[in-house]
């Protein structure tokens, strides 16, 4: 005979309700629903005497309880931490975390969206620059970091524009007069170009003389061109860069000039890196909220997987942290 | 119909042939054997048409192609150095990765293990410091690095005490008389603690004057005592610490003290820690061979899948990186 409590689907709840499934699982998840929506899929939920199981919970039943990460490497404290922090919440959770390095290489990025349409994982959560648009314009559950892909999949991001702007502020308050900006420039335009757009603004409205080194990617000969554009800029005293690594690049490059942070000039990176959970800062920063962006993301992706609505676009707040290369 | 083909098993194989399971495994893996031996296999291969495929070799036929990492936290440079040459090697077999922050909560690795037990996982590489013994001593596939556990879990570590061998020459080689020892020591005795015994033994060899300075761990108070240690041996021109970032520590504090290395003292640390593929090391250290450690633990790893005996312990060689603490 037919266990009848084991064979009610969230379908057969829908069906009966006169609902559609999302309905169902908001319901069943806890979200605010219409009132009269609600005791509709309540009493539908009690005929069919519908018990939904932690697991088996949302569209798919056929759930692995598995999310892949993919990262162009997990060798990079930013990356790291990130994904320190999204297993941390997926284990809340009862998910497993698979951890994919791509590496520039598209294939391996291809490989787990199959896995994801033939429901070996759950959802992906990607931090990716190759070229995958075509294959995750569906409806699959992804959500991608600092970068926009469609108005179907989520992003989650940091306020970069006001990271810019913060840069900017600080720089000027703590004395600096000839601002410069050094940072590498992709030909698929993503969330990072608008830190150079807000401290730029800030820069002219604030009218100090600006220097600019722009350098498209992939960068030959970044160091030599560094410097050159630092023996031509004799007069820069506060210098933002793309990010925490570029920064130590420019420290480098200054050291072989004899000129020393904060002594000399005065640099603030991006990204806010530690190399583990208690260590200083690297140097001066804006820092992302990488616990934010990671808590977000996976709420995000579960919201998909439950077939619900997540918001399409989360930009989150960035903070100065002091790292000693300021004043 | 039955298939027989396609029924047949490495088991029957092994009945039919007269051995045992391994004998089978290593034959179809292109493991060396008996020449009488390779000859009984390969007829039994051909009178039951038995065809191993890919993903269904070895013993065990229920794969899920999957394998664990257990780690203290991703977080961490020498961790994510490690998990990303870890996935780099699975990736070729064809292999997906797990990633597992334990964070001193054996609880999670216990459910890692219950995994492994169900087929969920095929196997487990471990950096763990818990109470875990009870639990993988059985025939499980796992791979220790660090620590032994039992005869039964083979495990792949750095040769420390060469490193800290290596380490005392170094600095002697570089002018060091006054040299010293700072690290911590945990309950469980493992395998870092060979650095110290390399470093004594060579310091007492070459009749350098030698302070200690031991903190079982958890320690309180690290900075404290580290200072106090420095202020009361303020001869001491060449330090040894157990890892790169007690060395970082050490810095720090020496730094208060108005010393500055390399001028005023020399100092190496251990794991030539990098905080990502580009760049330089923190500083001075004895190397653990990251790559190479991944490469045999994933290697011991999946013989031990395929019914294969992997060594038991595997030692590999470190070498000593110039990284600016060293004149």
């Amino acid at each position: 005979m037919k266990d009848l409590k084991k064979s009610m689907t969230m379908k057969d709840v829908a069906h009966l309700a006169g609902v559609g499934l999302g309905t169902v699982s908001r319901v069943v998840n806890g979200y605010n629903v219409k009132e009269s929506t609600l005791k509709k899929v309540q009493d539908a939920i009690e005929e069919l005497n519908y018990q939904p199981d932690e697991y088996a919970r949302g569209l798919k039943t056929n759930r692995s309880n598995t999310i892949a990460i993919i990262l162009p490497t997990i060798w990079h404290p930013f990356f790291s931490e990130f994904a320190y922090h999204v297993e941390k919440n997926l284990s809340k959770k009862n998910y497993k975390l698979f951890i994919c390095n791509v590496e520039s290489d598209a294939s391996t990025e291809i490989e787990y969206i199959e896995m994801l349409k033939n429901n070996k994982v759950d959802g992906i959560i990607g931090i990716t620059y190759s070229d995958i648009d075509n294959y995750i314009s569906s409806n699959l559950p992804f959500v991608s970091i600092d970068r926009h892909f469609s108005e179907k999949v989520p992003y989650v991001t940091s306020d970069n524009f006001a990271g810019g702007q913060l840069a900017a502020q600080e720089l000027i308050k703590r004395g600096c007069k000839n601002l410069a900006y050094i940072g590498g420039e992709n030909i698929y335009r993503n969330e990072t170009d608008f830190r150079k757009d807000g401290f730029f603004q800030v820069a002219e409205e604030r009218g100090c003389s600006l220097s600019k080194l722009i350098l498209p990617e992939p960068i030959d000969d970044l160091e030599v061109k560094i410097k050159n554009f630092l023996i031509e800029n004799p007069s820069i005293d506060g210098i933002f860069a793309v990010n925490d690594f570029m920064a130590l690049r420019i420290m480098k490059i200054m050291g072989e000039l004899s000129k020393v942070a904060p002594k000399d000039y005065q640099i603030i990176g991006f990204d806010g890196l530690k190399t583990a959970v208690d260590q200083d800062y690297l140097l001066s920063s804006i820092k992302q909220p990488t616990d934010l962006l990671a808590k977000e993301a996976v709420k995000s992706l579960l919201d998909l997987i439950n077939g619900l609505e997540p918001k399409s676009r989360q930009v989150l707040p960035v903070e100065f942290v002091e790292g000693g290369t300021t004043r």
